[in-house]
């Protein structure tokens, strides 16, 4: 797509795949509210009192039909917001259009370059001269480090005059972000200082950008204070297990309807890789196998990389599975699965079968694997990611997280570091979606309060307790 | 669309919605050929003899990527193929295209309308001045059903001259059938006795369709005779259980993401309503509740009909329902859910989020519930149905029927009654899909065999065995 | 124990291990008609016309709590009743000191030699001077097999004069079965002929002894009618299903507390052997691995047969396997293990952790199996057997077979053949279950049950239909 | 019993139930021993050190089976030992006799009355005049309650010449524990001060039993250093999750055959009773149902606590439950229960079924309930606990933080505190288990590791992850 940005009626700035969506968009918005009680709840509490009133929100954040509910949440209660997405395959266009439309300025659509991708982020950021957002809402971190690498390469450039150059790096990507710089640099050397300056803090939800976060702290590189959404209850056992069980089958069935065959009706029998040896133990005790690659690499029918690490499948392991294996990754990066190694076969023939569904040939055997999402996460690639319901746990815990940067933006209370959001605030996202499901709460007694060591009204659980 | 036949240029004839992708098809069907080990192991055993040479094929079964590999088959064994699908909904363009310009005549596409539908099921009936097909592959009917209602309404034309009156009728469907059987009878009024002249039989293999077949042997008004594929093991236990397990979620998951949530990682609760007691305590044993629909109308969020009953689930009840409840049928036919009286509901507003997915609201209460796939069958109107390897079990037992149809036509061993196949054919299918799964069998010994009273080589069960 | 007959006060016979465990006994007996609701039914509706009065019935099964049940609803229904074991390990002891202390004559302890289980079959059948029973409940068929060769034998007896001789075989349970025949004929010539006049019928529940009854109908030497109970759904389906599922972890969790780690929690990694290749892709598609025993013997850690076949675990498989390796059978016969070559393996050493519970130590490996119930079946010996709930349908079957053998005993409708029960008393008996799980059935209108072409009353499946 | 200590012929002191059953004991703590990898592991690794020489260790711990392997591994690493179980129901009789006769003074026997068990209590924890003993191996912190209130008492005592009187609290059982100090009082006025002095400290493995310590700590009255084995993950997450997973249905099966039925093989249709929100929405999520117990409490068929909290199930909860209804409890403590109010309630009629299975008849409605093990813990009381595997993770803990403790008692390092146990620990525990179920490993690389920014020999996880 020519990288140029389009306008709204009313001015409002935008780059998506095709405005005429935005009424299925909005018809998919309207069904994801009633499956997402958390952020409406918040609409319903915190509207009324305009809690975000000249706050600028930035989000970097797969642009679905699940985020279009966050962002109208967010400019409900106030905000004004720019966005853009988190991997290049993981907008829904027609929430893209509606919202863009709508409510706030969006730069996403599915299946972007990897160039495409940094130019939306560094849309996302730029509010005008003014400097940059208040607040960011991250997911994987890439906003945040956009910003940071920004720092640091104006801070050369003010002590040198050197500018940053892409080719002093073989990573592809990171090439891209060092030219975004660059070309930055040269017409406002201050660009990101300002953005840093103003920034009141980031919440970041996923355990790759919560990993960047505590790396920047223990650095002591961090510029701005940050919350962990990531680790509260209601994101990280939720949304990685609940999420990940609907997300991942359903990525499978779109994409191959074939494999399903094995891994839904026949209860796929899984064998699970590990380093850790108290996790292997809970995979035994769930009546799972734990055995390295390289013992099955030749037997299984599906490989699904789900680590947050790096080099977890080579080509040389691709090379040796059966015929129409399928390789695809949960996790945020797409260094899991070598798609370089693979990229670069000599001889290796790629075969589209449909976007996102790529079958590879070795050209010794002929035998060939399917990869997804090239590498990339399949089940926002393929499908469309984890339920309303499980988003709707994740999102109302960023919510919170922004409303308490900026409720305490000139307090002092947060500094340079990383926040855990506090086990009552994890607890009142968890009440606010009992209701949908039909639940009622048990009331504890202040009797047996105190023979718990509890208050009645909660936290129920030692900071310690493992849920 | 315009309801006209168009031709390849090798002059095959044709009706389908994009030909230009047939080349996507092309290459799903070659992922599922991988999928489909017993179709392919018929090409293996039967294409050298060529066994259906000569031999005219009619299907009406819906046209899919599976149904391509299983018309590809057919004709590998030398057969002449016409095809159309067996429901609006449930055509894959895609796998039209590829087979309209690669192997056989198909007249089909994904939303037809009722008028298209039955023009279709005619084109595919026939074969020129020498009448119709030798044989029939049936799904739920539709092609036997046309050829009784012809054959009758040509045995009353040549004793009354009366021509079959539509508006004798007032199911909208069977008046479009009585239109084409008129407008037939007009330009020959031995069309539909040629077809079945020339017929040899029919498989069939859906409840729905041999519940007619057994219906008309039991009036003594079945013309030709019927092999019962439906109730094979390898089919029944197969295609409605492992199949369903497959469809049904993935047609949920593709039509409205947020329910599943529900269905698939809560581990949904189900409430079974059931009319036999042997079943009814068989969902108990598993741990499911059995209620009448009036006892949980209010409650449940997902209603599935899978019956192949009518009237179950009606417009009094559907205004009962939660707000954004689901309602969806897996059944052969829609007359499961009482969509008639929901259209016509006074004040009631259809909203069409997506195709096959429309909230219907009601008037007075402003509440709505989302019906899928207009009441048809959901799993292929809203996803892509049974994977491919269960739909092998189903069409090996298919073509293994038409083989042996085909080789017995002049044999009399058929009359015009309705068989199932012996159980050495059963266990046969069955074998051929064994080694794709990586399963060994056990050996019998000839002293085990003779101690349970069965022979070597099989069959291994008393035919009264339930599987 | 010293074999001879005791007499309650008020003159009935019995012979059980400790008639002080009758209080126990009836307080179990107690709980158990609460699960047991098809049989407290049938006291109810057929009590009051006391349809079995005059009749003796023999009972030749598991002699349990919840066969206490089954024989207080016999004589609830007017019966005399007379009452052995099927299975040297199978009695519970307080079951039948309550029942001979209350009401039948029972002979029947836990831990039966071979002689002491004939001699109790033996006991059983004797009702006196004038012949045996009128009716036979069986369970594997000895005592239906005892008349039948006390028959064969008396009539060799009457032409040649000649004897049994417990030498002409090297079985030794059929040496103690010729024996008691030898020692019969030689006080009365007739005894078994008189046994066979006076029946009218058995009704049999397992797969074996159904087996042993069509080949005697094969061969033209059943001796009177059958009904096969075996067969009805509600047993085959349930007992062999829900039953086993529950005693069988039951049995191994009790017999070696620690194996069940593997088996229960852990949701055991079950392989299957099989040699019927459909039976073996039903496996397959529930996620089990189907495998023969050589390829695992060395890996698994519990075998369990339950194949109703011989010769499936022999003394050289058992040789491979782990340490502690668990080996037992839930098949009604105890040679699916090769316990013979076990006891005979050279230098062989067994250790009896507790009753039922052996170690096998082979002498050049110093390693050992655990062997349950001595090869039989570990269900009952080791654990309590299946639940009331689920023999409360596997003994109404008996119940209404048992009356209906006993209605018609003049009228002819029985030849001496095997019967199934018609699915309308099939469907009863499931519906005398239905309340005590809160279940409730929906009602067919009159119009759908044309429309499936059954009546509204049921039966409501095709004879062929597989549940 | 008459409570009088017995001695074997080497002089140790024991009290058992019958010394003739430790050959069976010790046959089934070879089982067991094969089991419990972790234990075996220590012995082999720390035996031939002696870590242990000169350690005097009591044990207040289930006195069963698997807990034999722990005390032998103990004394394998060179202690003394003298051991009470810590429940009234939970003694195996043949694991203690098995102990007492090879290995160290037990004082313990199913069925212990309240005053026997403190009796048995004091007893393990007296070494003779030279004080008590060097460490503690606690479960729910009896042990360590009767040390807190001795000194207590002494206290008092010194002050002001006062006894403790039992009158002083109309709780029963803290009735007997006043007696005892009291009595002792009367012989030596500083027994439990030289207890304290001599004490090392304790390592406890209950929720309950980490509560007391903690609220000690915070109240600054904790006389000795604590190690909190009950939060190792392979203690926490295994036994409170796989143990229950396999003890709780196995005592339920064991106690009343009937209920299984639905519990098992039904898989019992589960509804949660929950205070905590979080709680409540994982259940949700995982397809419970979440509702107070008044919404339920006359339909449901089980009822099981284990809240660790009291007043759970109260009488007038009781008399709303249906006819056989089963209540049981395997939280730590008899109070979840109202035990008090069942005995207590006007009329009511106690049937002992069997040990450990009451049958409770309210005399308005004649309609029963059924309590296992009176109220307390029933998968030891009416089964036989916890699987070998699972109890091997948790007590190798406590082989580690006994050793801890022994090896820093000099040292300083522990304070009055509770500690727990370093997370590399833990994942040791965790390795020691992986063999015997088969498992391999992964192994990170250092790009690996420090891309993640772990250790490569780990810890694998930061503090806070939830496992």
């Amino acid at each position: 797509m020519a990288l140029s940005v389009e306008k709204t009626t009313g001015g409002r700035e935008y780059k998506v795949k095709d405005m005429s969506q935005a009424d299925f968009g909005r018809l998919e918005i309207e069904l994801a509210e009633v499956e997402m009680p958390g952020l409406m709840a918040c609409r319903t509490e915190f509207g009324p009192s305009q809690p975000f009133k000249g706050a600028r929100i930035t989000g970097s954040l797969h642009m679905t039909i699940q985020t279009a509910v966050l962002i109208e949440t967010l400019t409900a209660l106030g905000a004004e917001v720019r966005w853009c997405s988190c991997n290049i395959f993981s907008t829904q266009d027609h929430a893209a259009a509606a919202i863009a439309r709508d409510s706030a300025a969006v730069f996403a659509w599915k299946g972007e370059t990897l160039q495409e991708y940094w130019w939306c982020t560094e849309r996302a950021l730029d509010w005008g001269p003014g400097g940059g957002p208040d607040l960011i809402v991250d997911d994987g971190g890439d906003a945040t480090l956009l910003i940071h690498e920004g720092v640091k390469a104006e801070e050369i450039f003010a002590k040198t005059g050197k500018l940053p150059d892409p080719a002093s790096t073989d990573n592809a990507e990171f090439q891209l972000v060092l030219t975004i710089i660059r070309d930055g640099l040269k017409t406002d050397p201050q660009r990101y200082h300002k953005m840093k300056d103003r920034l009141v803090g980031v919440s970041e939800e996923t355990t790759t950008g919560v990993k960047r976060l505590y790396q920047m702290q223990a650095n002591g590189t961090l510029l701005f204070p940050a919350i962990n959404v990531n680790d509260s209850v209601t994101k990280s056992k939720f949304d990685n297990l609940y999420g990940c069980r609907h997300s991942l089958p359903d990525g499978l069935m779109r994409a191959t309807d074939g494999c399903a065959a094995a891994l839904k009706q026949a209860g796929a029998r899984v064998i699970v890789t590990e380093i850790d040896p108290i996790c292997a133990l809970q995979a035994l005790m769930e009546g799972l196998q734990v055995l390295p690659l390289q013992d099955v690499v030749s037997e299984a029918d599906i490989f699904v990389t789900t680590t947050g690490n790096k080099d977890i499948i080579m080509v040389h392991d691709m090379k040796k599975m059966k015929n129409n294996a399928i390789v695809c990754n949960i996790g945020h990066f797409d260094n899991e699965i070598d798609m370089h190694g693979l990229e670069n076969f000599p001889g290796v023939k790629r075969i589209t079968i449909k976007p996102q569904t790529d079958r590879w040939v070795f050209p010794d055997t002929k035998s060939g694997i399917i990869v997804l999402a090239e590498g990339r996460l399949m089940n926002l690639g393929c499908a469309t990611g984890h339920p309303s319901f499980v988003m709707s746990c994740s999102f109302t815990n960023q919510v919170i997280a922004q409303l308490e940067l900026w409720k305490e933006k000139s307090s002092g209370k947060y500094k340079k570091e990383v926040y855990v959001l506090p086990k009552h605030l994890d607890e009142k996202v968890a009440a606010l979606h009992l209701g949908k499901l039909g639940a009622k709460l048990t009331k504890l007694s202040k009797e047996q309060a105190d023979y718990i060591s509890v208050p009645v009204e909660g936290p129920y659980k030692p900071p310690h307790y493992r849920y």
